[in-house]
């Protein structure tokens, strides 16, 4: 099926989910977990095919024996997904919430309603668990999807859509072509182009394939580039807390987009909290790159350069940088960063306040680690991703920013020429809600 | 100045505005309004040099004497200007409102708050009122702008732009380059490309411009290109109101984008309804093109082709389509509409329902006029614009529809590697808003 037709059907599909009940939606998570249940070896045998290509890969070193393990299931990562639907299950519905409603007169009444977005299309990274992860939200919050996995994963993919689709079919209010699966590079390109029947696309992947997005479509797209994230040191920053939220900031999982890259520290933190600081960080195996000031107090550190201050590592690299003041930091964060998650380690709420309000990003943290940016931690129970984007949704994104609102009006017969001339009707304007 | 220092400096003026608090902001909307008072007769003087440019171009039929009345300003327009100042002053400020937030763990407490968007272009018609409109919206919801207008209303923008300043510059809290205006078309070109500086464009303008800027930009788009809105005159419809509502809907301003564009009727309504709102309709001079059932019936209606379906008319021409049912009148108007405003004149509530939850519009009426899609007829206080987006903001959008919020997060010391791995901490994850 071409992709022109793919994106017609979910789009006729969407219409049709909006009006599902919370009700059927649970049932058809259920229907989908309990089919996950059957076939787990099913899924298992088509994971070992993805799994045996990418050994293979992982020889020719095409791709980085992390990225193989990503790929592996087990039967205690499937029972992780098929939790992960009960755990969607559990969510309060998304829909059709009241979020404001008005009275514009007698008998007129507005009501701003919460409803889907419509055909969102997904394109990820080589993760079998997307797959799952991306239906669940779907189906809960009532939008059709257009699915794009990474070629590594292919049979997993495959086999988890057709047993979702399975499983959905049982229901029999659920409408046909809500989760759709596309595998081809030049289907993605297509997909940019089909603003008449797609509403959103949500890139998960590098920089380079988001701004390749972003550049080419109508499509409005939710998602980050980069995760340059910081951590600023502050003049009155407590010793431990300093270390362990800069140490786990880095080290926890290096390559998250969340880790820390640069390391801001006030000038006056030198004799208390950089040389501990710099010893942690090594004794962990991070490679530190520090400014000239640094270096003359701790000469065996490697030069930063500009580029670093923009630089996402991505591995157990960051750079440390000088500041003589807090201002001096939240304009380096705003200048160099990606406005993803930042943080400022301090005891003085004068200066955290300074700091959260005036730095510009999606997270902006007190005396915690920027590993905690992310949907589970945060509590909202799943995570489309990360967005850096200033509408719409910002930071870890839930079943939340899957949806928007419609207004409803309900009168009996009211017209706006009542409204206007010599004799016009006064609005009454109470709100209901 | 060129246009990218225009924009670095509004950029760094958002950083500041974020801050300013309610008081401030409103402080600033009083000057400004005290200004303009003041400032009268010059920003009249201003305004005679644009209709004295406009009147010659009337006379070559350049523009429309339509064009040329929405350009002029007398006393009475700068007095409801002024009023408009204080009515968004008296509006809940939107900045800094904790929507959300959740207990983490012990003292590690996650607040999601309202912030502003930052930079925002707003791309206008030739109208003189717009600035000082869009002026006070930004000021309130601490927003930089960047404006563009109609060259047509080019002095009266530039005079409303200085004395706006002027007023800004007299509060010393309130940051430089927050209110911006730029002048030529080729700054509208260089713009698009300014996503670094520029967080949202709002093109209020025909589809061709929407569609343009929507196709040449990485910055996400708030707006709508199509007004083609319908009214359903349902089985169980009273006729007064299908009367009322239609006439109301084309006639009462027939240029907007919320007036109704296409009719569609139930067969089941022909004998009772189509003939007097036929008579009525033309009564008011609308003219009116039928398909083939309706000039059966009435043969002196002119046709209406496929084309007609997917046209706005701007003008006092209305559409007139034959439905058979409502799962037809709801398929129409969600492949032909253009999800602005859509309506069902019905008696039957189960219909009603149907309607407004499978109709994909921002707007979905029961018994009342499409005209009533506006932000101040919402109860909204003011409006930036009307969105057919599917993201951030639909409908009237209002200074709600001008922040976004971020994530402060708010620990004493915590990172993630005390929650994970065997002796993991977990979770509390308690709401606490």
């Amino acid at each position: 099926m071409n992709l022109e037709l793919i994106a017609k059907n979910a789009k006729e599909a969407s219409y049709k989910l909006a009006s599902l009940s919370e009700e059927i939606k649970n049932k058809a998570l259920q229907e989908v977990s309990k089919n996950i249940e059957k076939n787990k070896s099913l899924i298992l045998e088509a994971n070992k095919k993805d799994l045996e290509k990418a050994r293979q890969m992982v020889e020719k070193k095409e791709i980085t024996k992390a990225a193989y393990n990503r790929l592996k299931l087990d039967e205690e990562k499937i029972n992780t997904i098929i939790q992960g639907f009960k755990d969607i299950e559990k969510l309060e519905d998304p829909v059709n919430k009241k979020l404001w409603a008005m009275e514009i007169d007698e008998g007129l009444e507005l009501y701003k309603v919460s409803c889907p977005i419509g055909v969102i299309g997904v394109i990820f990274e080589a993760r079998p668990d997307v797959v799952p992860q991306i239906a669940s939200l779907a189906i809960k919050s009532a939008n059709a999807v257009i699915l794009k996995g990474g070629k590594e994963a292919e049979y997993s993919n495959e086999i988890f859509c057709k047993v979702i689709s399975e499983a959905l079919d049982k229901v029999k209010e659920f409408p046909k072509n809500s989760i759709n699966l596309i595998k081809t590079r030049e289907e993605v390109k297509q997909m940019l182009d089909l603003d008449e029947y797609i509403d959103l696309i949500i890139p998960r992947g590098g920089n380079s394939l988001v701004k390749y997005i972003k550049s080419n479509t109508r499509i409005p797209v939710l998602g980050h580039a980069d995760g340059i994230c910081h951590i600023y040191i502050d003049e009155s920053a407590d010793k431990q807390k300093a270390i362990d939220i800069c140490v786990d900031a880095k080290i926890q999982y290096p390559s998250a987009c969340n880790a820390v890259e640069t390391i801001l520290i006030n000038e006056k933190c030198f004799d208390n909290i950089l040389k501990p600081l710099v010893d942690e960080l090594e004794k962990n195996e991070v490679k530190i790159k520090a400014d000239e000031k640094i270096r003359y107090l701790i000469p065996s550190l490697e030069p930063a350069t500009e580029e670093d201050w923009s630089t996402e590592y991505g591995e157990k690299t960051v750079s440390i940088k000088t500041v003589q003041n807090i201002e001096e930091a939240i304009n380096h964060i705003n200048k160099y960063g990606s406005g993803h998650t930042d943080c400022i380690i301090t005891e003085d709420d004068k200066n955290s306040d300074l700091f959260m309000n005036l730095v510009d990003s999606a997270g902006v943290y007190k005396n915690a680690s920027t590993r905690f940016a992310d949907g589970f931690r945060y509590g909202l129970g799943a995570e489309v991703g990360i967005s850096t984007n200033k509408t719409h949704a910002r930071g870890p994104v839930g079943l939340e920013g899957l949806v928007i609102y419609k207004y409803k009006l309900y009168g009996n017969g009211q017209f706006v020429g009542q409204y206007s001339g010599k004799a016009a009707k006064k609005f009454k304007h109470k709100r209901l809600i």
